[in-house]
């Protein structure tokens, strides 16, 4: 069966684009459109032969653009391209603001006839279709989500983004229960005070919830590991028998997984019917490359 | 919102139909039609105040027969129903001849404007879905499934249908990377061969590939336990980013969770186009009850 190719483009190249760019050079159904950045000189190494672009519409056609901008750029993005027929998909990461961007991002998509696909990383992500199907086994119990001992990219940014810090790095501690730690590891700028850094993260609504500790560093660099993990248990009644127990781990390169999420779902983009998802919302074999029926025959 | 509640009928009064029934009695947005037996006469005590029947026909409008026969009859019972406007669903569990009745039930549910979701236990089931976005979640890599120390009732239906058995109970030991002992204990009838029978169990599809240990007891009842557990684990490449590890472990009295998840995909069966579709072919928020955007809020 021959098939045209999906042609994605990368917006945004920092940790969680490069990484997109060799889950898309894995993955045989696609075709890199070429990668959006604020500047298009210069460009890695790596990236040699690839069209580089401040303007997606000089990549030609787009069938979905894969937002690797920071979370809090993502509806900017999204919403102008999901108006000019390329569908998105991001890894927008603040939970409570998660049903309106799919609000907001619903009405363009389908008013444009195009797909978003809204918080495909891990958590929110492929962490969600755990916890609904969880809930969904045992309809009455507590569900926690652990994460870590893992550097958390949305903290980190958001730390980095604070006046005065030239380099952040924010690791998350699991305490049980769904609680958590944030060790925030920062380089200052010359002059900055710590005690107003610390204020100002611990204030932003990031951390504002979590039990916060700011430190200062000599180097981030020198403490930075991509690793990350997740444990995620539930405890609760199906029907009407208690004690059923349920429990989720993973060990795993943060912005790789994002990155291999993030890919699936551009896949599933090109299936779904105008408006926008997250991804409890859509059928997990639409993330994967091949035949349906093979897949069935496989996976179930 | 006021909504009609879905009317569902209880196909089959065994161990799942059992739970079946409590677990819609837990379920606020279904209404329970009645319960298909092959007999009308003497119900049981908890079923007092249901209409029971031979003959769906008399139950009034069904939006969902919840098929809980053994899992050979599944085809016999859904196809008909289907025709006559009725969605089924079904834990059908014989995993190599799932696609074979997808694809039938498919052809009869989408020329009747019905749905079908098969295999709607556990596993195949709610791990198909886990099983699938750990492949997505790391596309080169390999999965393995452990089942148990637990019984199985599909193992333990079909050693209980071999000639001269009065009852049999099959347990399910994880040896490890997907392999599995089978130990079955049988309750006898006077003058059977424990060879013959030990020999017909092994010979048949169900046992023939795993290590099978036929072993003869005076009561099978002694030796009853409906716990069952499942170890599943992938270890693969996100990417191009080696060492990926997922892990989803569960302890579970098993008709209990089995019929949850048939209550589930009842539900979710009133969403869907008309088709037939397995677990990994429907998103999975459509297996709960409530508003969208709430459960969005809540579970992403």
């Amino acid at each position: 069966m021959t098939q045209h190719k999906i042609r994605a483009a990368v917006v945004g190249y920092g940790n969680i684009g490069r990484y997109v760019v060799e889950a898309l050079q894995e993955a045989d159904d696609f075709e890199i459109a070429g990668i959006v950045r604020r500047s298009a000189a210069n460009p890695p190494v790596e990236l040699a032969g690839y069209k580089i672009a401040t303007d997606i519409d000089e990549l030609g056609k787009v069938d979905v653009a894969i937002l690797c901008t920071p979370t809090r750029e993502v509806e900017v993005h999204a919403a102008p391209l999901l108006a000019k027929g390329i569908n998105t998909v991001d890894s927008y990461d603040i939970h409570t603001s998660i049903t309106e961007l799919r609000r907001h991002l619903s009405e363009v998509a389908k008013a444009n006839g195009t797909v978003a696909i809204i918080s495909a990383g891990w958590d929110p992500g492929s962490d969600s279709i755990v916890r609904a199907l969880m809930q969904a086994a045992a309809p009455k119990g507590l569900t926690y989500t652990n994460f870590g001992p893992g550097m958390s990219m949305g903290h980190s940014v958001c730390a980095r983004s604070k006046k005065g810090v030239r380099d952040a790095l924010s690791m998350t501690i699991p305490k049980g229960t769904g609680l958590h730690r944030r060790m925030v590891y920062v380089e200052l700028e010359p002059g900055t005070s710590l005690d107003e850094v610390s204020a100002a993260i611990k204030s932003d609504p990031y951390f504002s919830h979590d039990e916060t500790h700011v430190i200062e560093v000599a180097s981030v660099d020198a403490v930075r590991d991509m690793g990350h993990g997740v444990n995620m248990t539930r405890k609760g009644t199906s029907g009407r028998t208690p004690n059923q127990r349920f429990e989720f781990n993973m060990t795993i390169n943060n912005p790789a997984l994002t990155a291999q999420i993030l890919v699936g779902t551009a896949r599933a983009s090109m299936r779904q019917a105008p408006g926008a998802y997250t991804m409890i919302e859509i059928p997990v074999i639409d993330l994967l490359p091949g035949d349906r029926e093979e897949l069935v025959a496989a996976l179930v």
